[in-house]
């Protein structure tokens, strides 16, 4: 056995070690006849790393009902003391703290928690998209145009060049689903968010899907069956995790309403909110939506074009467009639309939102080949975390975060 | 049914049309008193992007026992002639040519059938990682600090601060592994590599595992598992994809050989080639190995410590290092080793390679706090692939590859 000293406790007569490992805590009795052990007992720092050789025997007292006699204890890495962080997560400690302390706030039980959901989620959604016939590709991370407008951008020297660490995949998958059909990536994007809040990163990992030879409904339809298998592989594979936060991610029973924007807006006026027509909805809007419609996970959809980004298909009507946001509560979870597979409309859109179709060339070639039309929606990993962790703000699930105050560690 | 128009033949009496989808090619026959289809058959262009409505009937001529008698084509986006690059494979193109009409180069069964390949070997490592207990987690690609040194960085402007892209997620996966003890990652890393060789790319997908507790034994161990899964899986996962190239995976039978380094020197000193007692060897000298030896795949263990990166665990001798390389012929697919989990040999091994102590204080630091012995390796996904699929250049297994002299499309 080995693992990290979690807690000492010295009755005198027997002195206990409590020993940490990835599946849980064991106990540890020395008594007072094993003078060399009792020794290096009281040597022995909280979070040193030891492995222990004994035997095993049960006891209804020790945690998880057996306890270890040990004939030989090894230190692998004794630690400094005092500790920067207290791991056993009795002493509280501020989120700066937390995150300049971080390997040790990995190593409390709850962050742990937090990491194995995560894991468990992102597995559950692979094998949704899989077994849907899905490929996993990988698209270039430096890239020489903006995909969503310039304002966010990471510029990075390549070889004397120009260019930037790529906001999404969004135009690269699209392409993508131009030769294989159903692709679906799991990787990082950046934006250089300016803003400090609990929902945004400057480094995320994004869920990306885009299909061909479909439009939003089949891309809602996809989204919701990958967030529903998250969430019940989650409560069925980590229980145990579950009970060490505390919370219970929602049961998604499919299919999840959907709710105009139109709808929304309406209900919203009703209840005397105030929605400009054809604007975003802000985080108090969904709040109140949430409310208003009993819904803890729901769609918005057909949102107002202007809203939406240009390879978003606009409606016939010329207002709304072909979108949808999957919602928990009031947060965006995830975000999708049917695209424009026209270049003409393409060229049209880029130049209504002040973006050069010069610079989206490589992009706007491959509609003259054939483009299917397609659909596919991006989701922040955090946020969905959020939903199934009970975390509050993204950082929590980002093991490293980066924004604009960190870089290290 | 929807699809790209593959082939068309006009036989007089009957019109056929291929169409191909990520399926397969289904053959539709258009009679000559169906006048509309008739002319749009005749405006048809090849890869324009159809839906066909009509009825299935047997016929044993027809590609996969069947064709559809049509009774509506819809085209959904018509492509223009002539194509830049001859999607059936018929008419070779060149190298440079196939990149630069990439998105016509990845409709081609053969680029497709290599990306499949790819997709089941990813969830094959991941089935094989989980069952053993890894966790997945993503490390920050954006860093203050080079981990290999500095020659290959590409600079990132982030908020007024100088960072770089990560070359590798080695000191972070090290970190997680002294939280989360068993930890994989499979995510882009990047090196400014100015060479242009058909095994390096500056951008590329490396599958990285660190576990604690552990020495490079075990990492070997997981190792060559991960490896035979994924051969194995794509052996039967997607024997059609096989077909298509013309290729068979080797069968890795486990445990895979190990061979040590002075070994190795050994027999090829025997066999007259020179070796540079010491040093790295060479793609000749591993060429010519694989044939003495008479492995496809082999370990290659204990390298010579100076060629091995600071985080290595040399060996007692002084001369040799807890190392690894796996093998194919004669391409290096993972390297891995015993890392070192005492922080002032850290320190003293970052002095003697003229690397600052200072710049690594985000990582040396936790190694005051119980890190544990622990192991590791990495592995090209790409360099992968060509042990998978027989194609000889990283570059086809990459969608949009990123070298010197491509940062577009």
């Amino acid at each position: 056995m080995a693992g990290w000293v979690h807690a000492k406790r010295d009755l005198g007569g027997k002195k206990f070690l409590l020993l940490r490992d990835r599946d849980g805590i064991v106990q540890v009795v020395i008594s007072k006849d094993q003078r060399e052990l009792c020794e290096l007992f009281y040597e022995l720092t909280l979070e040193s790393a030891v492995s222990v050789v004994g035997k095993v025997r049960a006891d209804a007292r020790a945690p998880g009902g057996f306890e270890v006699v040990p004939t030989r204890i090894v230190v692998l890495n004794l630690a400094r003391a005092p500790l920067p962080l207290d791991v056993s997560g009795k002493v509280p400690a501020d989120v700066d703290t937390r995150f300049r302390e971080r390997v040790l706030d990995l190593r409390r039980e709850e962050t742990k928690a937090m990491f194995k959901v995560l894991s468990v989620a992102l597995r559950a959604m692979r094998e949704e998209l899989y077994s849907a016939g899905f490929v996993e590709v990988f698209t270039p991370k430096i890239v020489a145009t903006a995909t969503e407008g310039g304002a966010t951008l990471f510029p990075v020297a390549y070889f004397g060049r120009e260019a930037y660490l790529a906001q999404s995949p969004q135009l690269y998958k699209e392409l993508l689903a131009g030769a294989f059909e159903r692709v679906f990536e799991i990787a990082p994007a950046w934006r250089a968010e300016e803003s400090d809040t609990p929902y945004h990163l400057a480094e995320f990992i994004s869920v990306d899907v885009e299909m061909a030879f479909a439009n939003y409904e089949d891309a809602m339809r996809i989204l919701e069956r990958v967030v529903a298998r998250a969430a019940r592989e989650v409560r069925e594979v980590a229980p145990r995790e579950l009970r060490v936060l505390g919370y219970e991610p929602p049961e998604i029973r499919l299919p999840v309403r959907r709710i105009t924007y139109a709808d929304a807006a309406r209900v919203l006026a009703e209840s005397g909110e105030r929605v400009d027509p054809g604007e975003d909805l802000s985080t108090p809007h969904l709040r109140r939506l949430s409310e208003l419609v009993g819904e803890e996970v729901y769609f918005i959809v057909d949102w107002p074009d202007k809203t939406r980004p240009f390879y978003t298909m606009p409606k016939d009507d010329g207002v709304f467009s072909e979108s949808f946001d999957f919602v928990w509560g009031h947060l965006e979870i995830a975000s999708g639309s049917t695209r424009v597979h026209r270049k003409d409309l393409l060229v049209k859109r880029l130049k209504e939102r002040g973006l050069n179709p010069e610079n989206f060339e490589f992009f706007l070639k491959w509609f003259d080949y054939g483009m299917p039309p397609h659909a596919g929606w991006g989701m922040g990993l955090a946020r969905l975390g959020l939903m199934l962790t009970g975390a509050k703000n993204v950082r929590e699930l980002v093991a490293f975060p980066r924004d604009k105050k960190r870089l290290v560690p």
